[in-house]
């Protein structure tokens, strides 16, 4: 049995590459990006006015009466101001030319075609103009590959032009196991459960930017061999659940064996998800093999999937903290995976345990935000004390 | 001009009843919930195995060696367990009749058909074995209308039996103005620059459960006003970006009167954002007309409309805090929104300014991932102090 610190970094150290794919921005959202974005103009693409009222040299400012001559709209082309002129200007429009400052109409009084300035020495030169290329120069690298596509994103990708996109693509195959399991449509026998696991890891897949396609294999070795070789000649990635522990109907590990799925581990010294299996085929496959309970399947996918996922795809691997907000106690030897609620308390995170029914008490997530990770060693854990912390929500 | 305060509280005053629809619970997740969920069984729905090991009674413990019949598989009909005899039993599965304790195979030597138990001390009645009911009862509300489902509500929908659910519904109209604007395939002329903010408030708005229809109106009052009429009779919800500042071009406040819309306010004590227009149709529409400067634009659906939204959606609405990182200076009496990245240091949230070149500077959100909120009253705001903080990642 490992740690789960060696469990993890066993797991990152086996990133795999990712094929690419182009969608339409419109389908980009929570999606990887697997290009660089470069800006294709100057940010500002041409000096623009940011305020709505007159542009005019800034020698002209000494008048104290300034002829108006036209106007410049956004979205027209540049102008030209007659010399000792100003122009009314529109917020987004190409500064005129000949002129070098804007005045907002409520710093002016026009009347007829004069214009009266109440205090010019407000305005220097370049004032409520946005310069071209000051954000950024055409060609700078704007957004990175391997960034996941938020709205922020978006309105950047629009910005230069990219109505498609290159991201990274994965579809993983989700099995689960277990002759007690049910579709989710069908009403179970009293000896019966619902299939849940699979919905809920093609959910944490999809959230995490990829697809994934979902398969059943029954409770039986040659079976299992079977179906899972089949499974891994389509998935580079595979995702089980259920059939990892010592029961007589644990077949996942002897049939990824037969299958010359190389075990990295099996059994990690934690609390939920102690019989996670990890393991890889000639890097062609790289397969998960998470216990079937679904608070063991959820904190797998989040403690080990997740980062590896965010590795494969270029993206930053973060980790977060909590501060413990009440005493706690466990004794095993195993690191412990506590479900909390947290409560943002002026700037700290605070985590309070939800009192759960033990590993398999799904609903149980729902009154939780996330795990803490309570290492082995010692028994007692204080109020105030500092943990990772690995949200879910 | 009102302040932000009075402005948020108009806003979230003006909540409306939202449709609903059934959808697949393949496409549930991030959407909204709007129904009740009820546990249709008890959970687990049988006294259910939780180690792989023998079941037995536990007034057997007390003899040296016990006799081994048959097996109780995961998914199996509860079978009869001889009288005197214990029986092999896999997780998950349902308990045999006559058995009250599982002992794991860890602990027990099987030799033939005899078992021989290591410690049976360690062993009081119902140990390992997960109570029929003792988690959920048949009836309990497991998740209240107006969640929003993240894969752990899905493991639930799942398990209940929701192959379909009923989801909050809400087409919104995203209406850009401004003839400055191109779409996204074109290339602009040096005076022009594409769309961005409505592709942006497509993926806000998707991004909080809900979907949007793009629209675009040229800067003409009689274009704007049928446009508008034609997008109100068919949106309950219009979010506009753009002319709503005091340019000559900017009609779309003029549009919004004279089709009934009441203006709720316009101009709120804020930067940036300051010319956001809000009002009501009649209780037919609700209408947002946001600056149409692309941080601005992002600023004002995060501070007003996403908890409008969630409050229409019957979704908790949640405030944050940050700790900031280093002094800031600001002057003007508005409250100003400043772009920041946060750093997680010990269960603090420390909010560090993101340098910009102003409101119009769109590259910049690229390198947050909030805003912190500095309200107004005074200059000078010190490293340490707590503020209100705006996640957008």
């Amino acid at each position: 049995m490992i740690s789960v610190e060696e469990a993890y970094n066993e797991v990152l150290s086996k990133t795999i590459k990712l094929n690419t794919n182009s969608i339409s921005i419109s389908e980009a959202s929570g999606r990887i990006l697997a290009e660089d974005i470069h800006a294709d103009q100057d940010f500002p693409p041409f000096n623009r006015v940011m305020m709505d009222g007159i542009a005019l040299d800034h020698k002209l400012l000494e008048q104290s009466v300034i002829p108006v001559q036209g106007m410049q709209t956004a979205g027209s082309p540049q102008q030209d101001v007659p010399d000792g002129h100003c122009m009314e200007v529109m917020t987004g429009a190409i500064l005129p030319r000949g002129t070098d400052v804007v005045v907002p109409y409520e710093e002016v009084n026009i009347t007829g075609d004069q214009a009266t300035i109440s205090s010019p020495e407000n305005y220097p030169p370049l004032k409520n103009i946005h310069l071209r290329g000051t954000d950024r120069k055409k060609g700078d690298l704007l957004i990175p590959r391997g960034r996941r596509v938020s709205p922020a994103e978006i309105a950047v990708l629009a910005t230069v032009g990219k109505s498609t996109v290159s991201v990274m693509q994965l579809n993983a195959a989700i099995v689960s196991t277990g002759d007690e399991l049910v579709d989710i449509d069908k009403v179970p026998h009293p000896y019966q459960v619902r299939k849940s696991n699979s919905h809920m890891l093609a959910a944490l897949i999809s959230q995490s930017g990829y697809q994934a396609t979902l398969y059943h294999i029954e409770d039986d070795l040659e079976t299992t061999t079977r179906k899972l070789g089949e499974i891994l000649e389509n998935h580079p990635v595979v995702i089980l659940s259920g059939g990892v522990s010592r029961g007589k109907k644990d077949f996942v590990p002897d049939a990824l064996d037969a299958l010359g799925v190389n075990r990295l581990f099996h059994r990690v010294a934690q609390r939920p998800g102690k019989p996670f299996w990890f393991g890889e085929r000639y890097s062609k496959n790289t397969v998960f093999a998470l216990p079937g309970n679904p608070v063991s399947t959820f904190l797998c996918f989040h403690r080990y999937i997740k980062p590896w996922l965010k590795s494969c795809g270029g993206e930053k691997v973060t980790t977060h903290t909590a501060i413990l907000g009440e005493d706690f106690h466990f004794a095993p030897s195993l690191t412990y995976f506590l479900q909390v609620r947290t409560v943002d308390d002026q700037g700290n995170r605070i985590a309070f345990p939800v009192a759960g029914k033990g590993s398999g008490d799904l609903a149980n997530l729902l009154d939780a935000d996330g795990f803490i990770e309570i290492p082995p060693g010692r028994d007692e854990f204080e109020k105030g004390q500092v943990f990772e912390y690995l949200p879910f929500r």
